[in-house]
């Protein structure tokens, strides 16, 4: 695929999830690891992390793109068992940060943004931290995610 | 998984992505429809729909989410091989219409919002219509991303 366009910044030695976590790490393989992303407006918002520094999905071999996106659907599926999530969003842009992570974000009817997309114009104001409106504390729900994704590696 | 939660809305007869084709359609299969998505900021915007009415990516079967995922891979390859995007976008969201669908969004550091995403805050204006900057007209690229679907499903 020659003719493929390369991403706009290969250095891997300037690249924020070559040097850090990048997030509350909660998981991690030798292809990928999961953090929790900490923001308060959505505090269930886990990223999966290539650990190579490939910019775009179609970088990956089938194999590996496998591997990613069963990982990001056990994430997926433990937002959805854990809480009462009204739906999931999942993302890879990588704009700013083009080395290849996905945003798995559960979404909730009362969130700020909600039905708007977490990048969009927020629509309403919460009385409590949204945190306190989960299900679950952010330690057992991270234990949830852990124990999705070491069940995938088993 | 008995304990997931339902979509909020599993009404298939209400759904627009079960009664209309959601875009300008570029090619379709048993299982997943492609259309390419009218959006003037962003010509090079394509959707792939499953045809089914399920809610997240974690309600497809292994074998329906590798076949999801080959197909958006498909896309993604069709618009970096076909244009000089800076980035490709992948996201499900569904917040509005929760049928899986997928967007595929090649990104330019030229275009009006990079690097925010689309749904995100503007950052510039054209002089010309964003359509008069792609590499190809929409009927060529179309083309390209119909076979490319076209190989991958042969």
């Amino acid at each position: 695929m020659s003719s493929i366009n390369p991403t706009h910044a290969t250095d891997a030695t300037a690249c924020p999830l070559c040097t850090d976590t990048g997030g509350h790490e909660v998981y991690s393989t030798p292809l990928w690891r999961v953090v929790r992303v900490e923001d308060s407006a959505f505090p269930a918002f886990y990223r999966l992390i290539w650990q190579s520094h490939v910019a775009e999905f179609s970088d990956l071999s089938a194999a590996d793109r496998q591997a990613c996106m069963e990982a990001v659907t056990g994430i997926e599926r433990a937002l959805r068992t854990a809480l009462q999530a009204t739906k999931i969003n999942l993302a890879t842009l990588g704009n700013v940060v083009p080395h290849l992570h996905w945003h798995v974000v559960a979404r909730f009817d009362w969130d700020s943004h909600f039905p708007n997309p977490i990048w969009g114009t927020p629509l309403r104001s919460l009385a409590v931290p949204a945190v306190q409106l989960l299900a679950l504390d952010l330690a057992e729900l991270d234990e949830r995610v852990r124990q999705a994704l070491a069940e995938l590696s088993a």
